[in-house]
């Protein structure tokens, strides 16, 4: 007899309650849906779709035909996992949580920069070998960025780049003249022709139908031997087979792989083996109490639901993104 | 018969010529002295000594009663080893690599900021292990900093560090007020009482009297537990037993060393096996090509010296370092 509304919280499997959703427990009936089986009974009766889960790929088994959902709130940046028919084809807003990560990922891929730049990896293993070895290092002042996407997460890392000195170029659906962030917006058509002016390329897209892939043996060819590619949008816009060979055939010269094609990335994968790659584990976003800040962001976007107002961040669904504000 | 200035180049023991000399050599006589031996025999005859050895320990013991040395030039940051007795007492102008390794120091300490932070040194170590591990990571952005010393490689690690939103606070000879480049700068008499505020104390000091030994037990316990320790200045400026000691004890989170009371540090030294450490071989301003910028620093100055103008960077030897020109 319940008129709060339903709304179906999408965790991992066997995940539990996201921490911070106390705020509505007088206001809101929330059904924790971490397995198919809880998915399955809940989503019917469910007016708000929560998804913390960004691998999920169970929505598309489950999806009901009949149901009541207004509202899909995705809590990470990309919302790729929830670009399936029967959500792309409805009328039913999605959000994400942007600009949440932006910062925290900017600082991660400055980071990758520097450790390359300084070969902070070759200093721990010489570490772990008690191991006296001085090397030369590289200036990352005055070295040249190309950051593919530029969207909130891949203006936040080219201000943080420019802050210490780099230059930084943006690939973009369309160029833009007198970017305040990047030098020059380039359309993404014309990226074969930018990679070789990069000394650091950083995936900071969407995955798309038009960048799932994208960077493949060609990409790579056309980046400088000097180069390394940072990778935190999503795992499928790199073709993996293809970068190990590119690795491999020093077609370029290392690469800071924060997501996957497949995560989390298998045991026995070459990759791992690679002392010019830096694995972490889809967590360049992820500072102390993000989770909290993710549920805090839902909770106040909940409240304009309620009140009938605008959602901020809604995804448009036929490119599969927040598009730029400005 | 040569009228052309003797120039004793000190290197390291054995070490060849330094990179990028040719240009004197139809202006200067110029001596590798790379043992006691050629020391002893060039430095009688010398005009000008030039030091690329930083540690060298040689100089007292051959330094000779009569000379005719008038300008001694080294090609570091630090001129600790010259401050010997009859170089200190004498009226012998002595110059030193100002401004040279300035920015990729810097670079190098925003390096090993956000390798703590996101803990890149943890990363590398599990993906060693081929181990997807999923952590959370810390913001830099907001973080206090304390930079020890505020000479020129102080202020350009201020410089980098509060352009990426940290704060940044600076110790120096004596407070001022209103500086560009630090939120603050308080007198050195205040180092215990600043300590517990900074979550990254940075020593960008010179090794003098005053400097010798500053950070003790005292000091770290005056640290927070979750604050990092960054060493890019001289070894001796730590204690470095009190330093294993409170990282054992937990008084500090971690530690960035790129100096060392000990070059190299030995092989049974229990340093180089704290996790939390990062350890790196007196490298942290070598950028590729440091070597032949140092020697064209030099060559302008030997132009200066020859023309009877002003030589710059002069280290006020009373105080051991060059002071700041504003």
């Amino acid at each position: 007899m319940s008129t709060k509304p339903v709304v179906a919280v999408v965790t991992a499997a066997d995940e539990d309650w996201p921490p911070g959703l106390e705020p509505l427990h007088g206001e809101a009936e929330l059904m924790l849906c971490n397995d198919q089986d809880s998915l399955s009974r809940y989503l019917p009766q469910a007016d708000i779709v929560m998804v913390t889960d960004f691998r999920t790929d169970l929505l598309e088994d489950v999806w009901p035909d009949e149901h009541r959902i207004q509202w899909i709130h995705a809590t990470s940046a990309g919302v790729d996992a929830l670009m399936i028919p029967p959500i792309r084809d409805s009328d039913i807003p999605v959000t994400n949580a942007r600009y949440v990560f932006d910062r925290p990922i900017a600082e991660f891929v400055l980071g990758q920069v520097l450790s390359f730049a300084k070969d902070f990896p070759g200093s721990l293993r010489y570490q772990q070998q008690h191991q006296w070895r001085h090397r030369d290092t590289e200036r990352i002042e005055g070295k040249q960025a190309l950051v593919v996407g530029a969207g909130s997460i891949g203006r936040q890392i080219a201000r943080l780049l420019g802050a210490v000195g780099m230059r930084v170029d943006g690939m973009a659906r369309s160029a833009r003249d007198s970017d305040p962030d990047f030098d020059r917006v380039h359309p993404s058509d014309l990226l074969l022709q930018q990679l070789p002016e990069a000394d650091y390329v950083i995936i900071a897209a969407p995955l798309t139908d038009e960048t799932r892939g994208l960077f493949d043996a060609q990409a790579f060819r056309a980046m400088k031997a000097s180069a390394r590619l940072i990778n935190i949008g999503r795992g499928p816009i790199v073709q993996t087979d293809a970068l190990v060979q590119a690795l491999r055939d020093g077609e370029l010269a290392g690469a800071g792989l924060d997501v996957f094609e497949e995560e989390p990335l298998p045991e026995d994968h070459p990759l791992w083996t690679f002392p010019n790659v830096l694995i972490s584990a889809h967590m360049a976003g992820d500072v102390v109490g993000w989770r909290e800040t993710l549920i805090r962001q839902f909770i106040d976007n909940f409240r304009c639901w309620q009140q009938g107002k605008a959602l901020p961040n809604q995804v448009d669904k036929a490119r599969g993104y927040v598009p730029p504000t400005s």
